[in-house]
């Protein structure tokens, strides 16, 4: 990969997270891949079920943006590989956000691997997995510690 | 990306399950990646945060292997993309576990991205993120619905 690579793939994630604090649904429509592709899109917020193919991803999107008053991302631990046209970035997102009167100001944090790939030259986003850390992570059923 | 590829990513990513079931540490040692890029691998169990680096992932995994007297992987929803020496492979984690008399069995699941690398023709695991589904996700700060 080289570094022109990384930085195109880096950009793309970053704008993923300036086109939600900005509630900018366009900027959404074009991030995400379309096409063939439309129908393998997988998008997981943090916490819930995974919400496949572009259609029912960018109604999530536009759902969440006309709940959320306020809004701002630090995303931090970036690292990026990329292998020929396909791409994953894992980051920290940590956020500021409000809902309005009945949701108050509240940070929070979530882990994520976005995936993208490029198509005609354009990086895609066709995976977003967030996922909440809990205070206490023993509660939930699986493989945690 | 080729059907055998595909086959053998996918092959990769049931033996993680299959360890995990074995409380096998050698085959999850060989499973993931070693080598330079032993500092970048990096783990989510659900919930919890990130871990990074080689040693203290295979640390968590021996811990849950201790911890956990029974347990039964459903892998289901697998799919897998391949470019290169690169794959990434989102599946659905049905879980059937038990920690023994103080923690009864329990029925759980997780949404999971696993990324491997190919090096000397072997696929090895570099990324396990593994996320909860939590009844009521809109309690979390964040993107979530």
């Amino acid at each position: 990969m080289t570094e022109g690579d990384v930085l195109a793939v880096e950009a793309a994630n970053e704008s993923l997270y300036a086109a939600f604090e900005a509630a900018d649904l366009d900027v959404m429509s074009e991030l995400w891949i379309d096409g063939d592709m439309s129908n393998k899109a997988r998008c997981v917020h943090p916490g819930s079920e995974a919400i496949v193919g572009r259609e029912s991803i960018l109604r999530s999107w536009a759902l969440l943006m006309a709940n959320t008053e306020y809004l701002q991302f630090i995303v931090t631990e970036t690292e990026t590989v990329v292998e020929g046209d396909l791409a994953v970035v894992t980051c920290v997102e940590n956020v500021l956000s409000s809902g309005g009167v009945n949701r108050p100001l509240g940070a929070g944090r979530a882990l994520t691997t976005n995936g993208f790939f490029r198509v005609d030259g354009v990086w895609r986003l066709w995976l977003h997995h967030a996922s909440p850390v809990l205070s206490d992570a023993s509660d939930q059923i699986g493989e945690e510690p």
